[in-house]
């Protein structure tokens, strides 16, 4: 059996038999208490960037590298719950004639990521290889509370914090992919968002000060959560099956740019394109309404429902019809 | 300028400019007093490994890749003082057409590792790529007092924790290397420690607890240290740099197997063959002769003294002799 004809779920699913139980679930893993002070747990979490998977010379330059190296580990300590980042380490991979340029650019990128959101290089490692590839793991401290995969509930909203199919607009407009007509026909502005959004995404770190000044008085800490680097449509699918619930996603509240919608790719991207590291978060109706107001951009986009059996669980269907989502929660880093 | 042209010292000491002052110059990163408890430091490192450049096929089956990996993490965990692991990170990148059977050979070196030396696989991340590679992620705990390279001084014996230039001559041995018949002069048991010390090394985490055993009454902590992985002269003259000092090696009382001297490149591999990560450190003598009686296999291997001038701070000598060791402390993995 090979990779490839495994898949990426299934390979997860494999590894995870690895670690103790529960350990793989969510987008960074908590350390026990003993390791943080007993109110601020820590977290840790590993991401790889690899040429020609995750990143191009075709659409990014070396300090776009290193900043979306280090957003996308921020984006998954954020989507812990981490209020605070430590730092984060290193590990280069790159062939002998790679440019030091490329390298320096790379860490300026990171650098000026670690500047905006706080935290420190903390150490790495780097060796010669035929593929440039970066190995980031970035500690964090939680915040007010954990954020977990599966801490949504029948009954919550499902609200996201932002835009979603931006980065994958962003990336077809770098690559060329759109036919011209199309291309030209969109606002000078969305474009450049788009292309930002692709090569400068923002780690919503900032969500989890919003979320503790929207907590309703007295109600205990519970936010389920993940962020949308999978796509929208995965990020509501994780937290459904989390939960053990369906989510229902309502068709007429898209997080997704009018000028965006109305391409014919426009609601796919949105759903699946990827790569948007905004938060998408299941509460309690009363807390997500608060969220709504207290954070720009924020809004419903569905809600979790009770599965109507065990199977059912996970599963993704438009709001008021029996309708499942397919082929939008799957991309495959093989 | 190229990275090959760059060299590995100079690349290093260009992206220590992006941390702190001093946070890259061990062989792990102790984080802030915050983020563990007052007493008990944690301890980050990441380490790569590249096949072609760190494994292959040729030498190595999986389970030996993925204990590789975790003892080489858990070794520079160890050379910073160490006495517990928490667990480690792993990135895995793999081509498609790799077998799952691979994999699960990794993962299963890399468990038998952390059920030997305590900790937990924490979490991680997989992707494609042309090139097998494993990004580790180690996190440890403090035990009685950190280890640093830069805590040694004139005066202070310089001990090593066992043998070197074994893994060497294992590596020399499954690659056929040696002449017929030096390697069928060999005895048997030499043979098979040296392929087990290139397959399967043993990170030095109970020397931590020695260390504490052999602290002499009333003395306060300071012990000088790092890891031979890079080998047994590149270690001596990291703590020379560190300290500011000259390391003298008694050429008399290296760490060598009577055979293995023998051979025409023994005495090379013993001080710069790489990969036996044992623990080199710099103690005051009384310190370094109790650790020497407390741990079987440790031996005195020169000293630190004041170096002549600035600029023969980091240099090796032989004792008694003003005779640089020149060539045994560059390895290049670009």
């Amino acid at each position: 059996m090979l990779l490839r004809d495994l898949g990426e779920w299934e390979l997860l699913r494999r590894l995870a038999a690895y670690a103790p139980p529960g350990q793989l679930d969510d987008d960074a893993a908590i350390l026990a208490a003993d390791c943080g002070t007993p109110t601020t747990p820590l977290v840790v979490n590993t991401d790889l960037l690899v040429e020609g998977v995750h990143f191009s010379d075709a659409t990014m330059d070396p300090a776009d590298v290193g900043w979306r190296a280090a957003a996308a580990n921020l984006s998954d300590l954020a989507a812990t719950g981490c209020g605070s980042v430590v730092g984060l380490t290193v590990g280069l991979v790159a062939p002998a004639d790679t440019p030091w340029a490329w390298v320096e650019g790379v860490y300026d990128g990171l650098s000026l990521a670690l500047r905006t959101y706080g935290g420190q290089l903390l150490g790495g490692d780097c060796s010669g290889g035929r593929q440039r590839m970066l190995a980031i793991t970035a500690l964090g401290r939680i915040g007010p509370g954990a954020i977990r995969r599966g801490d949504g509930q029948a009954g919550d909203w499902l609200v996201c914090t932002g835009p979603h199919g931006l980065s994958r607009l962003g990336l077809a407009l770098l690559l060329q992919e759109l036919p011209a007509q199309q291309a030209e026909a969109l606002s000078p502005g969305l474009r450049q968002r788009a292309i930002e959004a692709h090569r400068r995404p923002r780690p919503r770190l900032d969500v989890v000060a919003a979320l503790e000044r929207s907590q309703p008085p007295g109600r205990p800490w519970r936010v389920g959560g993940t962020d949308s680097s999978d796509g929208l449509a995965a990020a509501a699918a994780h937290l459904a099956r989390g939960a053990g619930c369906t989510a229902e996603l309502c068709r007429d509240n898209l997080p997704i740019d009018p000028e965006l919608a109305a391409l014919p790719q426009g609601e796919r991207w949105c759903l699946a394109g990827g790569e948007d590291f905004e938060l998408v978060l299941a509460l309690e109706p009363a807390w997500a309404q608060a969220l709504i107001e207290a954070l720009p951009g924020c809004r419903q986009i569905g809600a979790l429902t009770s599965a109507r059996d065990a199977a059912s669980a996970g599963s993704l269907l438009w709001q008021g019809s029996h309708h499942p989502l397919e082929g939008c929660t799957g991309y495959s880093h093989f």
